[in-house]
C-alpha cells in the first residue's frame, strides 16, 4: 500500500484527489491537511464523503506529511511549494505538486508570468513535467513531479502530434479554450458566485494567462525550436470540463494521411481516445480520458484540433494519481476511470 | 458471472444501468436492446462509453434476452412489461422491471392511475416490490422484482420509520418533491428542451402524479391502514437528483427520542445515512445512497423529514443492481457506490 | 419628477431597483450609495448599465440621501435601518425600506427571529407593510413603507384569499418554497459559489427562517386570529424566481365555487394573474407580476395553491417601485412590466 | 402606427420579435402565424405574455399577412422565403426576413452551403443585407431586408473595422464563437434536451457552418478582395448570448493607435459599446447592444477582438426591429433597449 498525504485537500483539485485516492485499491490516505478547515473532518466539508473519508484535517505541514507518507501531493497556491519542498523533504517522500512551481524549467519565465519569487531553483532541474503520454519514461524513478495544469494538459496533448511531426506552421497556433467553473477554484470571490457565472460567458486572461508559458515550453520541445502560441481561456457555466479548440495552418503538401499518422503516436494510450466527431466534455466527465478529434479544412488550409478533458481529473487529480502509479510501479490506470463515467 | 440483459438500454435509466453493470465485478452484459437505436453500438449513443461498452443494440425482445441472460432488466414504457413477462419468460430468466407494471398490487389501482390496461394480473401476486431496506427478505429467491420509482423510493424511505412507529397523524402527510430533469426521460418533448427547463421551476402532476398510489401502498402497509398522501413533484434545472421534503403532524406526546428511535431502524443499512443538516442531492450523486435528515418543529407540531437520492441510481438503476445482488446472493453493495461520488 | 436615492445600490435587490428606476419615466436617480464600492461608478460594478447609469457611488449616508431626494430606498442588512431612520430623516424624504426592520409590528418578535436589537420601536406604529394588493389604501400618504420580503410576498398573496374567506383550517398551512440564488445575495460566501449551487438542491432555514413571522403576521390579520405556518425554503440552481407551493386542508363543505369566489378578490389587480396550469417562474421573470394557480384535491381534502414571482422584482425592487408610485400618486404600474418579459 | 405581421411567431426568434413589437410604441401587431400552433393563442404557447399578446395564431400565409400589414417579418426555415416572397407580396408590404434566403448575394453560394434550391434569384439583387451599422443608408427605402444571422452579426461587427482599415492579414482570420442554446431553436431534438446540453460543451459545424459564407461576403466587401475565414461555433449551457473571440495577425507596423482609430468608426453608434475588459454576454442580455473589446498581443503579433450580443435581440429580433425602424423612418432605437437589461 502506498501511503499518501494531501496538502490543500479541501480545494476542488485536492478534494477530487482525496476522492480518487480513497477508491484506489493500492493506496492508503494517511494525512490530509487544509489551511482553511484544519481541525474539521474532511467529510464535514465534503459531506458526500461521509463514512468514506472522515479523517480530521491537519494544518498544512509538508514535514508532518513527509514523515508519515510515501508520497505527498501538494495542491497549494503558487509560490508555496517552491519554498517548502527541500532536499530533506525529498529524502523522506516523493512529491507530486499539482501547483505550478516546478512546471517551468526556467526560473525567470516563472517569475515573469507568476509574479512570485521562486525559492527552489536548484530543484527545477530535478523536477519532471508529469505528462505521462509525453514524458512517461522520464517520470519513472523521480522524486519530484510537476503535475501539469488543466488547460495545458488538454492543449499540449491535442497539438503535440501536429507539432512533433512538423505538419503545421509553428507560428500560427491559436488555442481557444473553455473551462468549467471548478477551474476558478473554491475561494470566495464575487466573480465565482453562482449568479455571476450562470447564464453568461466571457474570456479572461487574454494574452497573459499563466498557462501560456507551460504550453509553449512543451510545444517548443516538440518543435525543436522556441514557439509562441496564442492562448485564450473562457469561463463557462458548468462545473467541470475543459474543451480546447486549437487552430494551426497546415504546411503545404500535408495530407490527411500525414495527420492521421501523426496522431497514431497515441495508439495504445489508455487515456487517449481519437474520436471522429467533435469531442464533448461530458463524455470524459469523471474520467482520466482525453478525447481528441480534428477536422482538416482544405478550403482555408487550417486544421482544427479539439481536445476535451475533465479539468479536475486528467487536468489535475487524476493525472496526479497516474503519476503516482508510475512512480510506484503500479498499473498506470489503477484507481482511474477510462470510460465508465456517467455522461449526463 | 451473472449474465445480464437490458431492454430499453438507451433511455436515461437504462443507460445508467448499463454503466453500473459494465463496472460490476460479477456481471457480464450479454444483451442490450433499444427500440430507437437498434443496430447502432451503445457507445454511438453514449460516446462516454467508447471502448467500455461497444455492444450493438438489438431490437427489444424479451424472448431473445431471456434465452441468453440470467437476469433481464426492463426499462420500458408503462404497459409493455405486463404484456411481455410470461410464465415462459420467468422460467428462463429472472426479471427486474424498472417500470411501473408490477409495482402496485392492485390491478384496478394501476389501471386508474396509469390509464393503461394491465395484462399480467396473475403475476401481480408473485411480483415483489423491490425496496430492499423494507422488503429485503421477501426479495430473496423471487423471479420477478418490481423496482420502485424514483420519487417513491425517496419518499417511502424518508417517511417509513415515522409511519411504522405510529409517530405521526397518517392523514397529514404531505410530500413536496423536486427532481432533476433526467427524471423526465430522454424523449423529444418541447417541455424537456434546455431553454424550457433552464432558469425556471414548476410543479407538475399536482394531485394526480402516478407515483402517488405506490407511495400510499407502501406507507399504508407500514401504517396497517389505508392512508392518503399529498404528493407534489417539481421539475428543477439540474440533471440528477431528487429531494423529498415531507411534512407530517406529530402525534401528541411524541418526543425527540421517539423519532430518533424510529429512524434507528436504518442502523446498519449500508445505503442510508442519517444526516444532521438538510440533505443535498449533490452529496448522493452517482451513489446508491439515501441521505435522510429531519427537523422537529415544536412550535408548529410538525416534523419535516427530508430525503435525497440520485434518481437514476437509488431511484432506478442502482436499486435494480441492488435487487440483482440480492437475487443472486451477491454482496448487496457490489458494483454500487456508497459515498465516493464527486459532489460538484 | 420624483427624485430617488438608493442605499445599498450594488446588492442584487439594489441593482435591480436602479435598473427599474433608470427606466421609470417619472423618476430621476439623484443619489446612489454602496458601502463596498463607494467611489466607483455604478456601471463599473454592473457594466450592463454602461451609458445608462454611470453615476458615482457614495458611501451610504441616509442624511445625504434624504437631503437631495424625495424618496430614499434602503437595501441594507438587518438592523441598520431601525437605527438610521429618524423623525428628522422622515421630515425630509419618504423612506421605502427593502429590508426587514419595519415589517414586523412587534419589536420582540423581530428581535427573537432576527437576533438583532431594534432601535426604532416608536416608528413601528407608523410604518406600513407595503403589500399593495392587501394594504393599498393604508400605504397612501405614509412616510415609511416596509417593503415585504420575497418569500413573504409570494406566500401571502397566494394564501390570503383562502385564509381571509375562512375556507381552510388555519392550523394546517404548509408553505414549501423554492428560490433562485439571487435570493442569497451578492456577498462572498462559499455556499453561494457557482459549483456549490449548480446541479444540486437543498432546504435551508427549516423551521426557523426569518420570513416566517412576517407571513404569520399578515395571515393572522387575515384570519382574525393568530396562526402558525410551516415554512420551508429551498435554494435551487437558477438566478431568479420564487415558487411557493402552499398546502392547506379545506374546511368541510367548501366547494370549488367558494375557492373561485375567494380568489376573485384579485379581479382587477394589474399584477396578479390567476392561471389554470401550475405557474412557472420564467413566465414572471423581469416583471412585477404574481402568477397564482391552485388545485383542489377532493381525494385528500387539501388545496394546493401555487404562486410564482420574480424575487427581485415583485419580491423586492419592483414592489418598492409600486409602493413609490402609490406614495407619489403615480400610476401604480408605471415603470413596471406586467407581462412583456422574455421567458427563456 | 406600423402594422406588423410575424410568420414563424412561436420559434424563439419569432417569439422574441413578438415580445419586442408588443412593447414598441409605434407598432401594432396585426397578424401572427405559426405552423405548429395555428389556432392557439400566442399566450398559450408563451404564457409569460398572458394579457399582453393573446392574439390567435394563424397558419403561415404570407399573402394573408401582406394584405393586412405594412411589414411582414419572416422567421421561417431556410428555403421557404425564397419561394414565397414575390413581386406581388412586395407590392403590398415590406418584408424583413430573419432567415437566410436573401442574405447571400450569390445563388450558388447559397445552394452550396444550404443544400436547398433558391427560388428567388431575381430578388437577390434587390434585397439589402440588413446590418445597419454597416449598410444603414442602403437599407432606407428598401422593400426587402435580409436580416443577418446571429453569429454573423457579432463576428462581422467585431472584425469589420480591422479589415476595412487594412490592419490585419486577411488570410489569418479565425472566429471562435460560443452560443447559448436558444440558437439551436425550439424544435424537438434529442441534442437540444436539457440533460444533453447542461454541464457540457462542444464545437459543431466545424469548417462547414452555414454562417461562414455570410461572414466572408461582408468581410470581403470590407477588404475589397475575397477572403476566407475559419469559423467554429460552440454550443454552451446557457439560454441566450453569443460571444465571438476573433483572432487576426496584425500587419507589420500597425500601432495601438491605428487600431483605436479603426474602431472609432463606431463612434456615435447607439448600439455599439467599446469596452476595455473582455465583454460578457450577460451585459447585453435583452438589449440590442454589441459590446466589443480587443487586446493587442505584441508578443505574438496577433489581435484578439471579442464581441458579445444577445443572439435573439441584436442577433435576430432586435436587429429586425432596428431595420423596421429604418424602413419606416422611426428613431432607430425605438422599442429597443440599449443598456437597461438586467444582467443576472
Amino acid at each position: 500500500m502506498v501511503k499518501a498525504a494531501v496538502l490543500g485537500a479541501t480545494g476542488y483539485a485536492g478534494a477530487e484527489l482525496v476522492r480518487l485516492l480513497s477508491g484506489h485499491p493500492d493506496t492508503e490516505i494517511v494525512y490530509l491537511a487544509s489551511h482553511s478547515y484544519a481541525g474539521k473532518k474532511f467529510s464535514d466539508i465534503y459531506p458526500g464523503m461521509r463514512s468514506a473519508v472522515d479523517m480530521v484535517l491537519s494544518e498544512d505541514s509538508i514535514e508532518a506529511a513527509a514523515s508519515v507518507a510515501d508520497v505527498v501531493f501538494l495542491a497549494l497556491p503558487a509560490g508555496i511549494a517552491s519554498k517548502s519542498v527541500t532536499e530533506d523533504i525529498l529524502s523522506k517522500a516523493k512529491i507530486i505538486d499539482l501547483g505550478a512551481d516546478f512546471r517551468l524549467h526556467d526560473k525567470d519565465t516563472y517569475e515573469t508570468w507568476y509574479n512570485v519569487e521562486h525559492f527552489g531553483e536548484k530543484l527545477l532541474g530535478e523536477a519532471v513535467y508529469g505528462l505521462p503520454e509525453i514524458h512517461r519514461e522520464k517520470i519513472r524513478g523521480k522524486r519530484l513531479v510537476a503535475n501539469p495544469g488543466c488547460y495545458t494538459t488538454c492543449s499540449i496533448l491535442t497539438l503535440y502530434p501536429l507539432i512533433k511531426s512538423g505538419l503545421v506552421d509553428t507560428g500560427s497556433v491559436i488555442i481557444d479554450a473553455l473551462s468549467g467553473t471548478t477551474g476558478a477554484g473554491r475561494s470566495e470571490k464575487t466573480t465565482s458566485l453562482f449568479c455571476e457565472v450562470n447564464e453568461t460567458v466571457k474570456a479572461y486572461g487574454v494574452a497573459n494567462h499563466r498557462h501560456t508559458p507551460e504550453i509553449e515550453q512543451e510545444l517548443s520541445e516538440a518543435a525543436g525550436a522556441a514557439i509562441h502560441v496564442q492562448f485564450t481561456p473562457h469561463l463557462i457555466p458548468m462545473n467541470r470540463g475543459i474543451l480546447a479548440t486549437c487552430y494551426a495552418r497546415l504546411r503545404e503538401g500535408v495530407t490527411d494521411e500525414d495527420v492521421a499518422a501523426a496522431y497514431s503516436m497515441y495508439d495504445g494510450e489508455k487515456f487517449i481516445r481519437l474520436v471522429d466527431t467533435p469531442p464533448e466534455t461530458r463524455y470524459v466527465k469523471g474520467t482520466n480520458t482525453v478525447d481528441i478529434g480534428y477536422r482538416i479544412d482544405h478550403r482555408t488550409g487550417n486544421i482544427i484540433a479539439m481536445g476535451a478533458i475533465d479539468n479536475l481529473v486528467k487536468g489535475a487529480a487524476g493525472q496526479a494519481v497516474q503519476n503516482m502509479n508510475i512512480l510506484f510501479s503500479l498499473d498506470e490506470a489503477e484507481g482511474l476511470s477510462v470510460a465508465s463515467a456517467s455522461t449526463f
